[in-house]
């Protein structure tokens, strides 16, 4: 029988989900609780409310503790961590005895797992591993395809659930997705759903987003909310609806007039990057492309090699990272270099000259600058970056950018990579 | 006067300190909470015992009702988030609520916002920012150098202090570093720190060093801690004392038996990386580098230029993506391309000579792969890569690895640049 949440929280003044992640490492801050976010959003897809995510240590005592109260107030808790073989791994345990129960070893469990690690890690023969082999009584496992510690689907009393799954983030996606996604559906899901859909926008700033588009920041169904981080702004919009086609009818609107007012700063949504949007435009032209880096390092060239299928319009390109190179690869003359500087719009300019002649592609792209933390002076500070793009007519794009010097290295190099990308982009919007 | 967490505990039942993330975007999964590892991480440095963090969205009732609940067990509570000047939030009002406080403009910090803005962004004139001012009376204000938003320090009650942060993490840090973190350290500290070693090693799983150390990992003071990522373990030694010779000091036996126990696989610690090693031992040796990438696609040279004083050693490389590259740049015969194909021992080992000829150098390092997920076959699966490296000598080492196809494109790219590092630092040692 399903179970009403909307219903349970009118006679019980239940609120819903809740996640638990479970670790001292979390405590201690030796790891970023990324598990949280990730059911976070998977909880939103299945349209579920969800009012607290709590992260508490290896503690036995206060585990036990916790989890009698989060099932005075919620009808389902997931867990992350404290499923394995040490003596830390204390979850399935500590749950038990917040509800007075015992558990079991099932055997056919520990037969699995010992055929797991006899195939991989015939080494391995430790018997403490028999402890993820425990269960309440009435528990349903949740199969770990990609480990040994396996998780539990239990209702230890009326309108509260909990599944458990183990800390490592693969393990735990791939069970939520084979398992605990359907169970979740059917019995929680009141067969509404969370629908987004982000704009990504660059060449803009989050301030100058939100001023611009303030009133409909505002609006509650859908929502917009935008997200910073340091080459893009994101605009996610967000609504509740019974069917993905009645959401998508509901974002339309929206999407449009923010399209309107951000056309050329919007590159793509959701999953799109700005290389794979490239990458895709350039297999539409049959057109190759190719790079010459200097301050970059070969990051411009690792992100089109990121994208899956680049290889059919990225021929390849140079890092020249030394003067020397500059001049032997990419026949920047020595002169050009002395007179005017590594660091100069005519040193780009003849990279992104060389650099297509000599690899023969329609479109090349160079570029030259000061990451710092070294090799700034008063005349080329830190941050000052210079991007030559040459098309297929031969005609030449010279961009000049100076970023903050107070921005690191690694800052840098990824802002220069954007504006190669962005710069690229617009030339072939043109 | 000092307040005494132990003593607290003995008398109050209360649990120290606690963080708490406020809002909406956490529940709905947008965004990762690094602000509750960033300040878990500080609150561990500061010697504090932390059992609890919560995240909740920005609903004003559940918010005032969590924050009595921890005033009850809890003797400090961190909060961050809800401080901006939009309707949703709501923090300071909420806790002050909790307590049946009011709050109250302070016009002082109303003028500074307004000084800020007109100095930055004239176009904002909102009113609504004016929320920002508002404090309970007798709270202290907590700067905010970076930002419009002040954090309070405030203590509604005996034993009870809550120190507030906006949500925007550098933000968040230098209010963080410039005034809470002395308030904590006097008022809350006994004066004892957490000090924190860490080894990083590769080409080892962690099941392997878990194994091999089992006797070690159960230790008390210092404790042992693994963490795996794709291409590395680290092992976390933590130590309480009184300050950092002694921690240093009751982690030296430790560290000299992991050492030995792990002795190839330690490539540095802390903040070390494969490549800041490399980049050391290479300026040190007077040696120069280069590299011809072909499926890692710029980066291997991204890694090793993300290091600041790599142009050093790193003169630059070719990333020679296409056949028709390999050969012309890295004079590869077409033949043995056509013979072996690109993915071959024979094609790596003389895309290393040629880069290393060409280029100049001491050292050289060429990859060439299946990275996927498309182009694998019977007999080239995907994951397969060939690493040569040619140093000083002229003499060549040959790696082939055969990583697991069922990675994504992205981890076998790392899992190689990660093997062309190590394999490097291997010979290097010998």
């Amino acid at each position: 029988m399903k179970t009403n949440l909307k219903h349970l929280l009118n006679k019980e003044i239940k609120e819903g989900v809740e996640i638990l992640s479970i670790g001292t490492e979390l405590l201690l801050g030796n790891i970023v609780n990324t598990n949280a976010r990730w059911i976070a959003e998977q909880l939103s897809i299945l349209g579920l409310n969800h009012f607290r995510q709590t992260t508490i240590g290896d503690n036995a005592e206060r585990l036990s503790k916790l989890i009698k109260e989060i099932s005075m107030r919620s009808n389902l808790l997931i867990t992350t961590g404290g499923l394995g073989p040490t003596p830390d791994d204390l979850t399935t345990e500590s749950i038990a005895k917040a509800f007075n129960q015992k558990i079991y070893a099932r055997e056919s469990i520990w037969e699995g797992i010992k055929m797991k690690l006899s195939q991989k890690k015939p080494y391995i023969t430790n018997l403490s591993l028999k402890k993820q082999c425990f269960f309440p009584k009435d528990a349903q496992i949740i199969n770990n395809p990609k480990g040994t510690a396996p998780g539990m689907i239990w209702k230890p009393k009326e309108n509260f659930t909990i599944l458990t799954f183990p800390g490592v983030p693969d393990e735990m996606k791939v069970m939520w997705e084979e398992t605990a996604y359907n169970f979740i559906k059917s019995n929680f899901s009141d067969g509404s759903i969370f629908f987004s859909n982000t704009l990504k926008l660059t060449g803009i700033g989050e301030a100058t987003v939100s001023e611009t588009i303030k009133d409909l920041l505002e609006l509650k169904n859908p929502t917009i909310a935008p997200y910073a981080s340091l080459e893009e702004v994101k605009l996610r919009i967000t609504t509740k609806a019974k069917s993905v086609s009645e959401a998508k009818l509901l974002i339309k609107p929206i999407k449009k007039e923010l399209k309107e007012t951000f056309s050329k700063n919007i590159f793509g949504e959701d999953n799109e990057s700005l290389q794979s949007i490239l990458v895709k435009e350039l297999i539409k032209r049959n057109e190759s492309i190719v790079f010459a880096e200097s301050c970059t390092g070969g990051l411009l060239s690792s992100y089109i090699t990121s994208v899956s299928g680049s290889s059919k319009v990225f021929k390849g390109g140079v890092i020249a990272y030394s003067n020397e190179l500059k001049h032997s690869l990419l026949d920047v003359p020595i002169n050009l270099i002395n007179s005017f500087g590594a660091v100069s719009e005519e040193v780009a300019e003849s990279m992104s000259i060389g650099v297509k002649n000599k690899l023969k592609s329609d479109w090349a792209i160079s570029v030259s600058g000061i990451a710092g933390p070294d090799g700034g002076s008063d005349s080329k500070p830190i941050g000052l970056v210079y991007i030559a793009i040459t098309g297929p007519n031969n005609k030449i794009i010279k961009i000049k950018k100076q970023y903050n010097p107070l921005r690191n290295r690694n800052e840098i190099q990824r802002l220069s990579v954007n504006d190669c990308l962005n710069s690229l982009r617009l030339i072939l919007l043109s």
